[in-house]
């Protein structure tokens, strides 16, 4: 039987009490005791984060519509996933998580539905939802809720991609004000990589979607592809990925498998930096960017060095949030993060930009920013 | 510190995972490896059932319009009762049970978002929801869900005061279908009740609300109030709740707390059956009734004999709906699982009609009923 498979027989999540429930103390946990603690919350709703598990407990919110690199497989094949996050959750940032996989994938359904399940929740981890309805849902409850709301794919992504470039820009020596820098995939993570980048100084960014370069003029770009294209692609180049990657110090791939060879990675300028992160296949394989001269080279996975991986961010992140009641996380806070992930590693390598998830200071680091 | 409350610090519940997460199987149980489960559902629904925690998985949901006997307080003030319930489906029926408290008390809303949670779950449990709403609710339901949907006030209530009435018209000696029946309540349980020992041949109910018996020709009745008036009361009896306890053989109170007194009981019949079930303070306390010449009185607490809890019967039922795949839970099947209540109580006592919630033959019958 494939391992993973195996692994989640029976499924990987459970429910357990806190209390040991005995015929002595069951009117005190149950009825008619549980009265009193109703009572409490009902004259002071603040009482719920102290009384019930609310101030540890995260939904991870899916529609299902950009599952992994999978693509569009709706509720039940995401719930898998959600479940994996919640083991990362608890297992590495001591936070309860609650896969909530949704049957609509009507942007403004799921934001009703995250708005009337957020009261028995201290924060709200958004997860594998499509572009471009990832944006206006998050957008939207962040103004509605008060507590924290976290696109995984976009921010956690973000903030790891950047932690990376931060220690791979040291190795290489370059500065990022003055690299080039082309971003493939316009999706959740390509906007939020770019938008992270840009708020950190990134001075010459070209992004790709599967029509072409972000440009100014383009008729067929969402609002969000709309504002990063009057922010990047400063000489309004309008060529092919192919020929935008001359020259160019960093090739940041969120698209799909296969895209580039190693004569595509030639193109680029010495001691280039290569994240293909597409999952699971990268967009080219480490092997063959290091033939095409690449000095870094960063992929989604575990076999591979220099992994970029959500999961350092996202378990200590929530519980940085939790425990100091931040609900907003900003840019700021996000470089925070990303700063703090990259200062992990003292003596970042070509082989060593990024430290490991299984590494017990990640989550303590990331929670210690807020 | 109030007990319950010092009991309720930091929350009674908690997500746990159980696989261990190591540094081996972290691409098992995340990705790239979880892609393989996400790709084994997505092409059979049904593997959600083997290969994720759904098969163990209850939502809880309520919102919060009728929090125990405290009234209408909404989300948070109803959370630890879910939070308790869930401790009670873990610990006595080995069930994991997730509490969702809704910020809407819209009954179309309700239903939208269970219908859009539901793929993650394997039942759904419906808590401390106002009639009529909860009537709507679970109908609606039950027609577009594939899995379990119970609403605990409702049916677990009844099934419990099915199962007390059982043995206690055994202890009293006295036939079903001769007794008169008067329930105080007209709510999500009193409803539920009188339809279950209608189904059961109980051949004479009288229910009355707070305006009186329902009645055939009465205007300001609900559907469900109307559909119950057709049913019972043959006698088209129109005077006070005091008056129709002259003769009554059962008093049924599912309602609020003092409303009788010693003297009321005296008008009932011999060897009277008084379930004054109003919590936290029954509608007439077990000395009163006694003192009115009740044989068997039973209430919602813990602190006297014979206490009807539901909790003898949502964690049992769960178990065996969940093992079973079993999706309708028809009244067939809640009177069956009444009797395999009754029938754990061997000799049957005026001061013991049901067992205790903790006696662990409990959940193993009920699931047994499946």
């Amino acid at each position: 039987m494939n391992p993973s498979l195996k692994i989640s027989q029976g499924g990987k999540l459970g429910v357990n009490s806190r209390v040991k429930l005995t015929a002595e103390n069951l009117n005190k946990i149950y009825t008619p005791g549980v009265a009193d603690i109703a009572e409490a919350i009902a004259k002071d709703e603040e009482k719920a984060y102290e009384l019930t598990w609310k101030s540890r407990n995260v939904a991870i919110v899916s529609d299902g519509s950009a599952v992994l690199g999978l693509g569009n497989l709706g509720a039940e094949p995401a719930l898998p996933i959600m479940e994996a996050k919640a083991v990362l959750f608890k297992e590495l940032g001591g936070v309860d998580a609650v896969p909530l996989v949704l049957n609509t994938q009507d942007p403004r359904e799921i934001v009703k539905i995250v708005e009337a399940v957020a009261p028995g929740f201290g924060g709200i981890n958004l997860e594998d939802i499509a572009a471009p309805n990832c944006f206006f849902v998050e957008e939207q409850l962040k103004k509605s809720l008060k507590i924290p709301v976290f696109h995984d794919d976009q921010w956690g992504t973000a903030i790891v991609v950047l932690a990376g470039l931060i220690n791979a820009l040291k190795v290489v020596n370059k500065n990022r004000q003055m690299v080039k820098a082309v971003i493939s995939g316009a999706g959740a993570a390509g906007i939020a990589i770019a938008r992270l980048l840009l708020e950190f100084g990134f001075g010459n960014i070209i992004i790709f979607d599967s029509q072409g370069p972000l440009a100014k003029g383009r008729k067929d770009m969402n609002k969000e592809k709309k504002e990063l294209a009057l922010k990047t692609n400063p000489e309004n180049f309008k060529g092919t990925l192919r020929e935008a990657l001359f020259k160019a110090d960093i090739f940041v791939g969120v698209s799909r498998a296969k895209l580039l060879n190693s004569q595509d990675i030639k193109k680029m300028n010495k001691r280039a930096i290569v994240f293909a992160l597409a999952n699971p296949t990268p967009e080219i394989m480490p092997e063959a960017a290091k033939k095409g001269g690449a000095e870094i080279i960063a992929t989604g996975r575990s076999d591979f060095p220099n992994q970029i991986n959500n999961a350092l961010v996202f378990p200590g992140l929530f519980k940085g949030a939790l425990a100091s009641r931040t609900s907003l996380i900003d840019n700021k806070l996000k470089i925070k993060i990303a700063e703090s992930l990259a200062a992990l590693v003292q003596n970042p390598t070509s082989a060593k930009i990024i430290p490991k998830v299984m590494d017990k200071k990640v989550p303590r680091a990331i929670a210690a920013c807020f």
